[in-house]
């Protein structure tokens, strides 16, 4: 092992394996997860390719080999409980994406969800085993975010009780869906619905684009790949062209909605209920986030403690970068927010399963706050960790631009997710709506409660803002607990400046949607507090449930430098909202150049305990080992630009060149 | 043309092509431009080929063929001034990175600066036309921006008067100079010299590496590509290794020091004009900041008025994604960005110009500051670029991660900008350092002069944070020129704080270095904040050189929105000095909005202003004529894994699996 490495080590104050346990829930659950990990590991069939070396279309079969093999391998190690079935592909898959991703995160589901028994007895068995490869087609050419403009038509012919289906404009070709382009063989399409010449709005259909046993696209199918992105590279998002295709009427789902054999539609009980798939996913997406800036982390700090440029002292052996002030300011930061938002995940994820079971009893009144709060929090810390793996990336100096940093691929696989699932903006203004709603309850005398009933407060006036200069400040710098009220006081400020200039506009002007459009960014920075609040109250929190004093006494200081970091980053709303004065920010500031030395010693310690494998990292520069250079330099002698001595280009293109001279 | 854009383009309040005058510098330098853009786009020879569906080594080899071609061409079309030949090569590559790019931007006018004029008639006339294809060798694995560390050595033998070249360690293999692993056949080596027994620090050498006319690595030198990196994937960044490499004691260059052929060493008699290069390519960095910024916004504001989507008003048509107030917020203070940079860029060509001429005078008196402020404005350009790329491909929802965007490869081709040519965080620290010495002179009693003039006033107390109380604010926020004020008294403020607290730091600690580094986040911010002071001034001050009223008025705004939005951003530290009022702030805020409604009408001409060919923007979404949607679905047909109906990994994993079900 890298002696600098051995050293951070060993100065820990805190033993890694025990915050492990606090972020895999416990330690039976490192136990089986590491289990599982070492079955891939150890299983012969495993193979680790380095995608990097690969041309896009290498890479699409590798991934689909890897799908393939992991059918069979789930089967044959018996795995089959969602959080080990992640376990396991996080692993297998060696961040490959997977083109029959989506068979299996939105075409089951979906299936599952909106299916009747017989349908799901028709289609399910074989999308499991991979005969039947579904994905999710919703997004055209045109449209994403607004569902209610998409274009593709599903016409009922009780003639023949069938569905013709129509991508009747450019812009509504299907355009985007995981899988869709090469690899799947089936789509749930959604399409607006026409039956006795009326549009009854979206509804879903299985279609089958491809034969099976050929694989060839059907008549009246046009499919194919979207082409290349930023990432994704073994992906084949794909595009789908319908003309006059039809399918049996017993393909539209219809748990819900029907169509009758003679075209009558027979309307759906509740639509609330297809919230669950979105609330479920975000929440996922905010574990990703967590994880994805985690394995920056992870890479950055531990590289940081291997490289030596620069001196402090002239004359002095080159410092570890780590001990420069400006790279603690920019990684520690990322660190505590990687850690806030591990803690996040964790909450989302608990909070997903205790509502889910509400809602299987009936109960739905938790429901709008939950699909509020993961509509903000997936957009903050999607964007939060996007910025982030950036900053990682570029803290790594001219090898983090390399592949062998690994950083370049966790970013292009990650940033998509500020886009899907529903684009940021749109997700912050949704948590905006009902922080609306919740400030005009509060208004009409109704109290709120859950995350937003701070809001209770706000018509006493203690916190309006021609008040507030009178209130004492008592933000205590050194208590999460206090900094957590700074926080939440910025929250209620700014849902109140937000909601006031939104009553004014449309005093203004004629109509709400109009008002709504001109206080969008005062609405966006409101959620953004309020979710700013929130991340903050969920870390200060987890402290209190942490026995351990050694481990308690880092987290803190973890805490404490992601509460001060946001409110000198934010610190005009802190100061206008007279929640702090001048000279309290002051000291902010140099309180987080004190808390950047406390946490030093325990930096590499701190990023040992997300327990990264080598081989999920696909880093040279982040391995455990640390042992960057040597490896950098086998890593390069694969590129395939090396496989000859001399590029045929030589000959092609400078030879003559040189000759004419 | 899209009726979007037409209507859009007839509506603009102003004539884009005197901006576009303005940019280039004069309407006659916009007509030659063309004409070169002409001659290309018209030449039977000039193809355009998408690098999108390329492998790595296909993009190598198109790279390299418009590399040889554009020698030819130059000649044929008898182009030579430095900027006609950027305005040709930026629409000959078409995006593409350059492998042969450092012989004329790196060996050529190194071996001009630093050789003799006997080493200049060896070698000047084969480099020139890539007989001798030069690269510049100085990075080492484990070497970056610390050139003291490098470890290459290079020792005199006085008995065969060679040179030999020794990479001693893994670390100490040059890694990263462009060019370098297949296409040179040259490097300019850095290595520290040793002769009689003595290390003499770092000297450059001519260093062959392959043999002319088989290109193959001659014996003792090992040289490859360092492999795939975030981007510039068809340069060929390479290592080279040394193992007791000899060459001619001639290849050491020796315009300034010298090795005799006994082995003594003479001395240069001065190193600072070395600086010459490094402001040059510096000050370059920030145009090119200006340039792929202005691309990106051209993208996503022409395609944010394509896209429709959503509705503001239910049941009416979905508007056009520019009309939502957080689309213009994400997408106008960039544009306003792009403009002051590229302002900022127009002036540091023209300072670097008259600054040269008084060196070729003798006159070094202004170097100093120079130096200071293209290290500091190169970091503070490129970061805010670099992000702000970022911003407009995510502005562009899903189809901006879609390489047809255009946009990814602009970022990725960007990107090493933060990180080359002196990484951003040391620039920003040089910076600080002419900073903290003007400080150190005001407060010896000596007035300092260009534009940290602002310092004189510093001892006078004005501005002293603790007398900032009672001074009046008034600060106008219609007035360029009072914003200006404000960014002048936010940077006198910072650069005041971090001198103290390096003073403090230096009272409480043994050693001066030491200080330096805990207070190196200071130091950063103040220089960023100098550096944003600059930006302002400049950008105010050229709104003083515009004649036409219809320009003027549209500049104004754009300038106001740069000026405010900066505050806004960075409210914190206008609150914390007293410089503005919490009220202001508000205002400040509401201002935004107000400018956001009267820019968007302009917003398309805007960057119709920039004047770029759709050749060069690469880009599907940003087309001219806006016809997005067709050419998205031809673009895609063409993608590599759309050559066969059904991809082989179907035939290799998917179907055996089915069939054992």
């Amino acid at each position: 092992m890298n002696p600098d490495l051995r050293r951070e080590r060993a100065a820990a104050t805190f033993n890694p394996e025990l915050i492990t346990h606090i972020l895999d829930g416990s330690p039976e659950k490192t136990r089986r997860r590491r289990e599982i990990e070492n079955l891939i590991m150890n299983d012969p069939d495993f193979q680790h390719e380095d995608y990097n070396f690969l041309t896009r279309s290498q890479r699409y079969e590798v991934a689909v080999k890897k799908s393939a093999s992991m059918v069979k391998k789930l089967r044959e190690f018996g795995i089959a409980d969602p959080d080990e079935i992640m376990w396991f592909k996080k692993l297998q898959l060696v961040n490959f994406v997977e083109p029959v991703g989506l068979n299996y995160s939105m075409f089951i589901p979906t299936l599952l969800n909106q299916g009747t028994t017989a349908q799901q007895e028709k289609w399910l068995h074989s999308s499991k085993g991979l005969q039947i490869i579904g994905t999710y087609a919703q997004t055209e050419m045109g449209h994403g975010t607004h569902l209610r403009g998409l274009e593709t038509t599903a016409t009922y012919d009780p003639k023949t009780q069938e569905f013709i289906l129509n991508s009747p404009t450019v812009t509504s070709i299907k355009w985007w869906p995981g899988g869709l382009g090469k690899t799947s063989n089936h789509a749930i399409v959604l399409a607006q619905l026409f039956t006795q010449g009326k549009c009854y709005g979206l509804h879903a259909f299985i279609v089958p684009i491809r034969e099976i046993g050929t694989h060839k696209p059907l008549p009246g199918i046009t499919v194919g790949d979207i082409g290349p992105k930023f990432g994704y590279e073994e992906m084949d998002n794909g595009y789908l062209k319908m003309d006059n295709y039809r399918i049996p009427r017993e393909n539209m789902l219809m748990k819900y909605a029907q169509v009758k054999p003679d075209g009558t539609y027979v309307k759906p009980l509740s639509d609330k209920l297809t919230y669950g798939t979105m609330v479920f996913v975000r929440s996922f997406l905010v574990g990703e986030a967590a994880r994805s800036l985690s394995k920056a982390c992870t890479i950055a700090i531990r590289y940081s403690a291997v490289r030596h440029q620069s001196e402090i002292k002239p004359g002095e052996p080159e410092p570890q970068i780590l001990d420069f002030q400006t790279q603690q300011y920019k990684l520690f930061p990322l660190l505590a927010t990687a850690y806030a938002f591990q803690f996040v995940g964790a909450y989302m994820k608990e909070t997903y399963h205790r509502i889910n079971e509400g809602i299987g009893q009936g109960d739905l009144s938790e429901l709008p706050e939950l699909h509020a709060l993961t509509a903000g929090l997936k957009a903050f810390t999607t964007w939060t960790a996007n910025a982030a793996i950036e900053e990682c990336r570029m803290a790594c100096g001219g090898h983090g631009y390399s592949h062998s940093s690994g950083i370049p691929n966790i970013y292009v696989t990650f940033t998509p997710a500020c886009t899907f699932e529903g684009e940021n903006t749109v997700m912050m203004l949704q948590t905006a709506r009902f922080l609306m709603k919740s400030y005009d309850h509060v208004h009409s005398g109704e109290l709120v409660c859950g995350m937003v009933s701070y809001l209770n407060d706000l018509p006493s006036q203690r916190i309006q803002p021609q008040h507030v200069a009178v209130r004492p400040t008592v933000v205590d710098i050194s208590s999460p607990d206090s900094l957590t009220e700074a926080y939440k006081l910025r929250a209620a400020r700014l849902v109140d400046i937000a909601a006031k200039n939104l009553r004014n506009e449309m005093s203004h002007r004629k109509s709400k949607e109009v008002a709504w459009n001109l206080t969008s960014v005062d609405l966006v920075r409101a959620s953004e507090a309020h979710c700013h609040y929130v991340v903050v109250k969920l870390f200060s929190e987890k402290l209190l449930k942490i026995q351990d004093k050694s481990i308690q006494a880092v987290l803190r200081n973890l805490c404490l430098l992601y509460c001060l970091y946001g409110i000198s980053q934010k610190a005009g709303d802190f100061l206008q909202g007279n929640i702090m004065t001048g000279s309290q920010i002051t000291q902010v500031n140099q309180r987080i150049m004190e808390l950047l030395t406390i946490i030093r010693p325990n930096a590499v310690a701190l990023v040992d305990a997300f327990d990264f494998k080598d081989v999920t990292l696909g880093s040279v520069l982040g391995r455990y080992d640390g042992n960057v250079y040597e490896n950098l330099f086998e890593w390069a002698k694969k590129s395939p630009l090396n496989q000859t001595e001399v590029h045929e280009s030589y000959h092609k293109h400078l030879k003559p060149l040189q000759s004419k001279l």
